[in-house]
């Protein structure tokens, strides 16, 4: 067992966080670097990350969250948020930035640049924004593994209500849309009734199968 | 830096795979490990992975990925495939599955159960199908971030023609529709025009924003 997979059966939706412990700025830098670091289709990256310490505005994010206790118990929360559309300034933005980084163009990336302008945007927004949410959720495991790697207890939800989140985060006006969230803290083990549980996936012949 | 954050550096998307090197199956394993320790949305796990080790299978479905020749030249194809729908059968699978695991009925979890039962097998297939893709994506995600912790090259792809690439495998027959796939192998970085290339990323203050 590697120390990756070790702290990924450490890791559990923790369900009641420990409000007197917060996550080091260093360990929240990591998870969000994990994110920023995931691959992502065409290399567009077509989400962000919205870290949330403020006391009030978790308070009024647990209300559209079910209100589970974990938004407001943990020291930071998350908010995963992917483009709402494709649009020809965010696609051409990265392919300048990274003819920028890399110091030359390339007649193959700039040939690839402009298919992708004449497919993207072009589509419904509804489309691309569905395909920018997948690509969030790429940097969603990621950070959840690496806030497992760091010892760092979250809850990976999706249970909110999306629409009340992008008005409290003002979300909509930067052409964002959250998808999911991700409180960061410290597991309260003896509250809480998942902590002890055995943790359940179906069997590896339930879940890959192998073309020899 | 953590172990973690620089192997997601010393990663890249390969473009030029040593057809001579073969992954070992300790690391395969704890790489589809990953994936099946992924959380999903209420531990349902609405995904398998097809593993294609087959050279003729993956010569096909190097056909309908736009010829892309990691899929032939790495040593093993990892094949992301979520439910194209939520059924009463899979649902209750994964719940009596569980209760069986901890040894034990728990009233709180059976009324989710309930609930589950009577919010998605009713809903249309292809919301349904959706929201499976998004939760195979954070086990790729995890399965992409467990290669580069075993130090083993990978592609993560969306390029490819899924209609097809169920019909080759026969997913749909099993109630499975293709999202990703992921050639596992060892960069040829010689003949690979990325291997030297800048990873490029935005900047940290276009990705992250704070609410403080």
């Amino acid at each position: 067992m590697s120390e990756l997979i070790e702290k990924l059966n450490w890791r559990y939706a923790t369900k009641k966080m420990d409000p007197s412990k917060t996550v080091s700025e260093d360990k929240v830098e990591r998870i969000l670097e994990a994110a920023r670091l995931a691959p992502t289709s065409s290399g567009l990256q077509p989400f962000e990350v919205i870290v949330v310490t403020n006391k009030d505005v978790r308070a009024k994010i647990q209300e559209i969250a079910w209100n589970q206790a974990q938004v407001t118990e943990g020291s930071h929360l998350l908010v995963f948020a992917a483009w709402d559309n494709y649009t020809v300034e965010r696609i051409n933005h990265m392919f300048d930035l990274t003819n920028d980084e890399r110091g030359f163009k390339n007649e193959g990336f700039e040939n690839y640049r402009q298919m992708l302008l004449g497919m993207y945007p072009g589509r419904d927004a509804d489309v691309n924004f569905e395909h920018a949410a997948r690509q969030a959720y790429i940097g969603f495991g990621m950070a959840v593994a690496a806030a497992a790697f760091e010892g760092v207890d979250a809850t990976p939800m999706e249970g909110f209500d999306a629409a009340k989140l992008d008005e409290i985060l003002g979300l909509r006006e930067k052409g964002l849309r959250s998808v999911t969230i991700l409180p960061l803290g410290y597991r309260a083990a003896e509250g809480d009734w998942l902590a002890g549980l055995k943790k359940v996936r179906r069997p590896k012949d339930e879940f890959v199968s192998v073309v020899a």
